[in-house]
């Protein structure tokens, strides 16, 4: 049955929306909320079907299509798409066996992960998968099947030979080590293609703050070109169909900052398990606020990543780390790559932290590499400019980017009384620079001065909020004179 | 802040959507499925945000607006109305605390109930609440505490003294006893306000199939004014306030037939507990397909039953019943309205199985009120009209509807082969009246003239598809030829 579109104009930032005339839905017996599939040549997608109620918004015989849909089937407005009628996918079945306490095979989960990279189910049958994992658990057998799902349900970034990676798990605001360890690691002459995602409920993620310095939007055989060019490359993992299943739970389950630790390794092993890893470094930080909080959760999980690179014949690392409070100065994306160009540069105010920890881990990563004086040789490639030099050549090859400015409307938060910094609050020193404006505004967020067990004194700078509007500025310190995330001692 | 309306002229049937330009958006740092609180005048209610990236479908200064949020806010296109933002409700914690195993108090589940009745929770929130409930659980005590937290987020119907009730658990098509149990007790003296649910998944709900005789949607006041004239009513409930959290929860269990026991009893008890109910008799009927399958489950359902209602105060008793093949012949809103008349009126050809689970509930409905001789009872008032009397006295007074005209469109589907009936599979059944337009088109749906055990041969009639369009019978017959529902021995 075919239909001519109708741009709507409306994104939704999430589900697939197509919209029918009343008179169209109910010749169809179709109903608001059913599952109907849109193609348009080779381009398929499903999508939930809304109902327009007259003929104003969308006339009998149109369809009118939400802007993921248009972009997703590449169709523009009074083209022609045909419809065809979904029933509900099979994998909906595993789902409830799930919710049962079964455990699932390989097959059946490869249903399920292939039924979400297809957008075949509602986020509300991706949310019973998701609870059903996180109360039941995921077993290490399904954990390992899930992840090679996930990987077979999308491409594949091939290397050959010894391909390293690293991972740090989130919530600690300013742990920005991967732009620092990767050009090391590269420059040390090791393979090492990093993917990663853009924040989504932290003030920046990797890929928002490499795109201050270099595109991270790149098509595949850009990618390749660079890796071969340079050892290594950083771009957006989400630009690319890597393990694309797993971006679409992360969907759901941060409604609920829902961790469920089967699918948390799974996500994390499945993107590297995609890019040909070998060696695999793992930093889980702990501490209030961070994903992580407790020493004895982080040792079960270092186990269980262990087991399950083993089984997928990738040699993984756990390293648990302080993520107690942030780390470098800046918080936001421009902020956070100005600190980690700062530590490249060996410039004398680069924040100590992240050198130190960065070092350690490319160290870690070169002994797993064979190079058995890892950290030693890490430090002389950071000392020596190489790994700046390393930098500038991933910036040049992916392609540089004008440097945002640093917002325009600022504040400094000083201290109100003479003490000592007792804690920072991750998480409110996150929403801080989120309400400031990051990750969007790239030049938004906050520049720290003062980190634990410094001694302050009354009016003395604490931090600054940067922002790119008066509006947000306002917000933010707004936000700050109820709770600037400090407590003194 | 304000917005001035734009009437979008779409329905979802499910999510409040409100659209602001992506310039708004932007300036409030606002995104794609943000939360704000739209209100107009006195009315307020949670949207989810929608962007609009031009201006073509909502320009700056304007609010898009979803035919369900119309509806709910009494506002016009063109009107005011004033945004607020809505951080994430307190009642997200009590969820997450259930997926981790808490018992949830009385004032948690308060919390949710409130939330979800304000629509303030999102599905997937909903879904989480639902999963873990299912699969960690309710307590007796939690299934007691929520359902008087649904009722207590609700309205009520108050009435004094004896008031009785009857519920079925569903699956089974045509069971459609309520009808018929109704009028009796009500013509014995007693009072009986019956509030029924439209099908969702079925092909009929006995609010739907009371509609084909009388008005169904009636406001508080006319539902009092009917009770009081015929000790009676047979209503939508949806249409009232009642227990409004437990439709709400319905919504996010349907997509994956979800049926947590806990919320199953809570969801049935909060209705009685609603309209005041003093003696309530539960039918759990068993079989394949039904939504209770084995005699086992049936049995522990049985018991957490009649605790829950000695806990509330409520005389609860539960029989379970054979609910292995549709019951009656007629499947569909007037088919199943015909078989109710037929046995009213002690028509030789009315369906004898329906008028005998229909006399056997009256009467231990009659025993439980203190009559002691209640099946006689009920088959005298059956049997000497008065049930029919009654029965013309409550459609009169709740508003006689025209009755809807058999669907001209039929079929007649034959057996292929000589046999006895073994099985009949009531989901494919109701599935094929779903298909032929059953419950929307009310004169669609299935006559069955074979029942199990019958024998039946090669080209003898089974059943008879009626449907309201040429289109739909043929969708309809194209199933029955793959699979009519019948296995012959």
């Amino acid at each position: 049955m075919k239909f001519k579109v109708k741009d709507m104009d409306i994104a939704t930032g999430g589900p697939f929306i197509a919209i029918l005339n009343h008179r169209d839905a109910e010749e169809l017996d179709l109903h608001s909320g059913d599952r109907i599939l849109v193609n348009h040549n080779s381009r398929r997608t499903t999508c939930l079907l809304d109902i327009s109620e007259t003929s104003k918004s969308v006339p009998k015989g149109r369809i009118g299509l939400f802007e993921e849909v248009l972009d997703k089937l590449k169709v523009k407005d009074n083209q022609s798409v045909e419809l065809e009628f979904n029933g509900k996918p099979e994998s909906v079945k595993h789902i409830r066996d799930k919710l049962n306490g079964k455990k699932l095979t390989y097959e059946e989960l490869l249903h399920i992960a292939d039924d979400i990279t297809n957008d075949r189910l509602t986020s509300i049958e991706k949310t019973y998968f998701v609870a059903a994992s996180y109360v039941n658990g995921l077993s290490l057998d399904e954990v390992i099947d899930f992840t090679k799902a996930i990987v077979n349900t999308g491409d594949r970034l091939k290397f050959k030979g010894l391909v390293l990676d690293k991972h740090s798990i989130g919530g600690v605001p300013g742990n920005r080590t991967t732009m620092v360890v990767i050009p090391i690691i590269a420059a040390a002459g090791f393979t090492i293609p990093k993917t990663s995602s853009r924040a989504i409920t932290s003030p920046a993620g990797t890929a928002d703050t490499m795109e201050c310095l270099a595109k991270v939007e790149l098509p595949y055989k850009k990618i390749l070109e660079v890796v071969r060019k340079t050892n290594a490359c950083m771009v957006h993992g989400g630009a690319m169909n890597l393990a694309p299943a797993d971006d679409k739970i992360i969907e759901v389950e941060h409604p609920l900052s829902i961790d469920a630790e089967g699918q948390l390794i799974a996500s994390v092993m499945a993107k590297k398990y995609s890019v040909s890893s070998s060696h695999v470094l793992i930093d889980i930080p702990i501490g209030k606020g961070a994903k992580v909080e407790s020493k004895s959760g982080a040792k079960r999980l270092k186990k269980k990543f262990e087991k399950v690179g083993r089984k997928l014949g990738i040699n993984v690392k756990v390293i648990i780390t302080d993520g107690s409070q942030p780390i470098g100065h800046g918080i936001g994306p421009l902020l956070e790559a100005e600190d980690v160009m700062a530590v490249l540069r060996n410039d004398p105010l680069a924040p100590a932290d992240l050198r130190k920890k960065a070092l350690m881990m490319a160290g870690i990563l070169l002994k797993m590499a064979g190079k058995k004086n890892g950290e030693e040789l890490a430090q002389e490639i950071l000392d020596s400019g190489q790994a700046l030099v390393k930098m500038n050549q991933i910036i040049k090859i992916q392609g540089k980017q004008k440097k945002p400015t640093l917002g325009n409307y600022r504040y400094q938060v000083k201290s109100k009384k003479n003490g000592k910094v007792k804690s920072i609050d991750n998480l409110i020193i996150s929403k801080i620079a989120r309400i400031a404006g990051a990750p969007k505004d790239k030049g938004s967020g906050l520049y720290i001065v003062k980190f634990v067990k410094d001694k302050i004194k009354k009016g003395e700078l604490i931090y600054t909020v940067y922002a790119e509007s008066k509006f947000k500025l306002d917000l933010a310190v707004g936000f700050t004179k109820k709770n600037d995330g400090y407590t003194l001692a």
